[in-house]
C-alpha cells in the first residue's frame, strides 16, 4: 500500500519531498557528513532513485540551500509599521530562530563547508543579503542611498551573521540578548557614520525623531551617556 | 648570461620567486582570471618548469595567501605604548593599506572564488583572524576573555573585514574616514554590550580612563551625545 502511494508521487512532488528530507539532515548536522545513502534511507527510496531525481549531493545541497534561504529572505518581511527599532527586534527573533532551526548547517555554509565556492552556493548567500539590505532601505523609507547608509546597512548585515555564528559555536549568551544587542548595534554603527557626515546625520535624526523616549535607541543613547560620565 | 643566472637560482629560492611572481598577479587581478601560463611568462620559465615547483595551480595560490596571511598578521603587531584607540587606528591604517595592495585578489578570495572551500585557504583566513583576536586581546591586557567581550571582538573583526570589501567595491568614500570609523565601531560595539552587561562596564571604564580627552573615544561620545539631543 504505502509502496503504491510512494509510486504515485510526481516528479517535482518527489523532488520537493527529497529536498526537504535533506534540508532536515543537512540543518541538524554539518551537510559533509549527511550521505545520499542517509537521505535515501530518510526519504525510504533507494538511492539510485535519490539520483534519478538530483544529479548529485551538491544539486541536492544546493536546491536545500534555495528552499532554507528563501524561507529566510521571507522572515525579514516586516509591516511597515510601528517604531523602527521595535521592526528591527522582531526581525532580528525570526532571524535567530531560523538559525536556531538550521545551527549546523548555517555554521558548516557561512564557515565554508565543501559546497562553499560553488558559484550557486554563493549567489545564494548573496541574494539573501541584498533581500535584507532592500527591507533595510525600504523601512527607513530611502530610495537612492548614500555610500555611507549603503555601507552601514550592509556592514551591520554581516555583523548580524557573524554574531549569529559565534552564539552557534556554544550559545554562551542569551539569544535574546543578542536580538536586542543586534538592534542597538545598528543604530551604533549608523551613529558612528553620522557623527562624520552631515547627510547621514540628518538621516538618523529622522529616524531617531519618531522612535520612542522608552524604546531601544533611546534607551541605548542614555545607557551610552552614563557609561562616558 | 640571465638563463645562466636563473639555472643557479636553488629549489626554495625558485619556490619564492614563484610565489612572489604569483602573488603580485593574484593580487592585481582576480585569481580566477590569472594563468598559470602567465605566471610563468611574468618569471621568465616555462609552464612544465612552474608545474617542476607547484603541482597545480591550487597549491601556488595557497602558498601565495600563506605569504600574503603572514604579511597582514605581521601588520597587527603594535607596540603596547600610547593610548588604545590611537594604536588601533594606527593598525586599521596598515590593514587598509594592505587591501588596497591586494585589492582583486583579497576581494576574491573573501567573496568565495574559485579556491574557497579549500581547507587550506579557510585555515589560512581563520589564522589571520585569530591573530588579529590576540593581538586585541593582549593591547586590552585580558587573559581570560568573558564570552561577550569575545562577541565583540570578533564580529568587529568580521565588521572589519566586510567594511574593507564595501570600499574596494568602488571606493566611494575616503579610506582615512573609515579607518577612523572602524575605530569608533569597535568603540560603539564595546558600549551597545557594556551597556547590558556589569563585567563589559567595567572594562570599557578601564579602557575609556586611559583614553586621552580629545581622543577619538571621547570625541565620539561627545558626537553621538550631540546627535541625540
Amino acid at each position: 500500500m504505502t509502496t503504491g502511494v510512494r509510486r504515485r508521487m510526481g516528479v517535482e512532488e518527489r523532488r520537493q519531498q527529497l529536498i526537504g528530507v535533506a534540508l532536515e539532515l543537512f540543518s541538524r548536522r554539518s551537510p559533509d557528513e549527511v550521505s545520499i545513502d542517509e537521505i535515501a534511507s530518510a526519504a525510504g527510496i533507494s538511492r539510485p532513485l535519490v539520483y534519478h531525481y538530483f544529479p548529485g549531493k551538491l544539486s541536492l545541497y544546493e536546491a536545500a540551500l534555495k528552499r532554507a534561504s528563501d524561507d529566510l529572505a521571507a522572515r525579514f518581511v516586516e509591516p511597515r509599521e510601528g517604531p523602527l527599532g521595535a521592526r528591527l527586534l522582531r526581525v532580528m527573533g525570526r532571524f535567530f530562530d531560523f538559525v536556531d532551526e538550521h545551527g549546523p548547517g548555517f555554521s558548516a555554509l557561512m564557515r565554508g563547508g565543501p559546497a562553499v565556492g560553488s558559484s550557486t552556493t554563493n549567489a545564494l548567500i548573496d541574494a539573501v543579503r541584498q533581500a535584507a539590505y532592500v527591507q533595510i532601505l525600504s523601512h527607513l523609507d530611502v530610495q537612492d542611498p548614500p555610500a555611507r547608509l549603503e555601507l552601514v546597512i550592509r556592514s551591520w548585515i554581516s555583523l548580524a551573521e557573524s554574531t549569529a555564528l559565534i552564539w552557534l559555536d556554544g550559545r554562551r549568551i542569551p539569544r535574546a540578548e543578542l536580538e536586542k544587542q543586534l538592534v542597538h548595534d545598528f543604530a551604533a554603527l549608523a551613529a558612528v557614520s553620522a557623527a562624520y557626515d552631515e547627510e547621514m546625520g540628518a538621516l538618523l535624526r529622522r529616524i531617531l525623531k519618531d522612535e520612542p523616549a522608552d524604546g531601544p535607541f533611546a534607551d541605548l543613547v542614555g545607557r551610552i551617556v552614563a557609561l562616558a560620565s
